[in-house]
């Protein structure tokens, strides 16, 4: 903080050049960025991005982002009878499309988290030895994960797998909630003649979007129950990414965060999307710095979220200096 | 219609006493006529019940029920983590409380219609073979019924049991929607904490409603997936019911029907709910003649539903003819 704080005092301006890049559709697949990006590589030229949208791995621990999951995010949907029907003069003879969104679902994703999606896992690579090797030596308390951090009475997913592994290098399914029928309060006996399943998988760097989404129709095809259609609507779609932890701009990141936090920065990977990662790389050759200040706890994309007053300060100072470090 | 008329001119009353029992909470469950009934047995004493909430099985053919389904409905309520995740961050890792509903209904019921819960069918009996000589006799086609009564590309249920078998004389189950997560427009990759699936069971003579929540209720136990709880919540529950074809007020009935429409009635079941049938024969020791003048496409509880106005008028004559023929 001092050091910019003196360079603006000094010199009335920023050490290094920075260019804002704002877009608020990020959550809803920031359809318009992809577009833009590309169309203006001139205007947006720059060394390297920095991005805060990400979270540390613990309090007071500054981190580093290496690696994102990419998504694959849509909606299944499914056409049983002509209409409604009701379930006393029909039950045993019409098809259900809620039910069988249900069933399609199921057939795509097993109890232990394996995705039954021909080809989906062809692709995909395992964590390397040094990840693994520094994701053991985070601080990590299994336990406390689930039951503070989680609050379930046990974890899902492939058991046979660690965590890390699970929620960073690993593809998986979910179902966000199925549209359709009634689920109001009381009772209603409908058979539901349309159903919407919203779902989204989470690539890992190698995966392929686009051919992810055609494994993901096939096997739709292939588990659609008889009596009714379903078809796969695309929403969003982004490709994992990864970043060199021994790039300069990251290894200036590591420094600037160490003089702040006053520990050494940790290098793990995102389970979530940060679309616009690989769109810098790809269309602007540029990396990205993803150094952010969020908290496990933050309750992201939940009701009660947050973001930690301290870590919004430190965060500034951090920023502060890494673009001074940069001007050096 | 003439004789009552003549009746009315003449006499000034209708041919026989008539007690009107009106209640408008039969779609809901209706919990407070089950408790009124029992309650109020001098007041309600009568030979016989006229209820005309059924439909005729083809336009202009008279029809008498001789069988209804009972109903267990209820909701199965899940519980997964604390409060709702971001499937970036915990997807591999959280139980998914939308996905864990669909997992159980699935295992609760297969694509085949068949319903894996132990001990349910234990009680079901087979249609006589009365009624499946006469079920024989009805015209049916059933492509027909599955392109333009259903609307469906293929049927559903127990494809090795005759479809009035299916619909009439076979416990069912349904799923009616699933309440939870994110079933809005666009994108939101959120792992539920909470759903609740809405279900009903159909149950045929013999079966006992308490008995069938306790199988319902091992069965959820026993289907649900690590990291989550689910219980069942009974909303309403009917036992099915069966009234004799040979009860002299169906035999009036049946000829009250024939004079008007010019045809022979049909005896057949109807796969719906209607618990007062039940609560009739159980409080106040009566049968129930269940002449309705719906019709197959009245798209009952559905959008668009309607009532023919020519048997609106057939079956105000055929009520009145009844009501006659029972005071001679």
């Amino acid at each position: 903080m001092e050091a910019v704080a003196r360079s603006l005092r000094e010199t009335g301006r920023v050490p290094v050049n920075v260019k804002f890049l704002i877009e608020g559709e990020e959550e809803s697949g920031g359809e318009h960025i992809e577009r833009y990006i590309p169309a203006h590589p001139s205007e947006l030229q720059a060394d390297a991005a920095v991005i805060c949208d990400t979270a540390m791995f613990a309090p007071g621990l500054p981190t580093l982002i290496t690696g994102l999951r990419g998504i694959v995010y849509g909606e299944i949907r499914v056409q049983g009878a002509r209409g409604d029907l009701h379930s006393g003069d029909y039950g045993g003879a019409a098809p259900n499309a809620v039910e069988a969104a249900a069933q399609i679902f199921c057939a795509l994703k097993d109890r232990d988290g394996h995705i039954h999606i021909p080809g989906l896992y062809d692709r995909v690579q395992p964590a390397t030895a040094v990840e693994l090797a520094a994701w053991k030596r985070l601080p990590f308390d299994a336990e406390d994960y689930r039951a503070n951090q989680v609050g379930a009475s046990a974890l899902a997913g492939e058991a046979e797998i660690s965590i890390f592994e699970r929620i960073w290098a690993r593809p998986t399914l979910e179902l966000h909630g199925i549209r359709g029928g009634f689920t109001g309060d009381g009772a209603k006996t409908v058979i539901p003649a349309r159903a919407l399943a919203k779902i989204s998988l989470r690539l890992v760097p190698d995966q392929r979007p686009g051919e992810v989404v055609g494994q993901l129709r096939d096997a739709i095809s292939q588990a659609t129950p008889r009596g009714v259609t379903a078809s796969f609507e695309l929403l969003h779609a982004a490709p994992a990414s990864a970043v060199d932890p021994k790039n300069p701009f990251i290894q200036k990141a590591a420094d600037a965060l160490r003089k702040v936090f006053g520990r050494e920065a940790v290098y793990i990977r995102c389970g979530g999307s940060i679309p616009i990662v690989g769109l810098f790389a790809e269309a602007l050759g540029i990396p990205s710095v993803l150094m952010g200040f969020g908290l496990p706890d933050d309750n992201i994309h939940a009701p009660n979220e947050k973001l930690s007053l301290e870590n919004y300060s430190r965060g500034i100072e951090a920023v502060t200096e890494y673009l001074q470090s940069l001007a050096i």
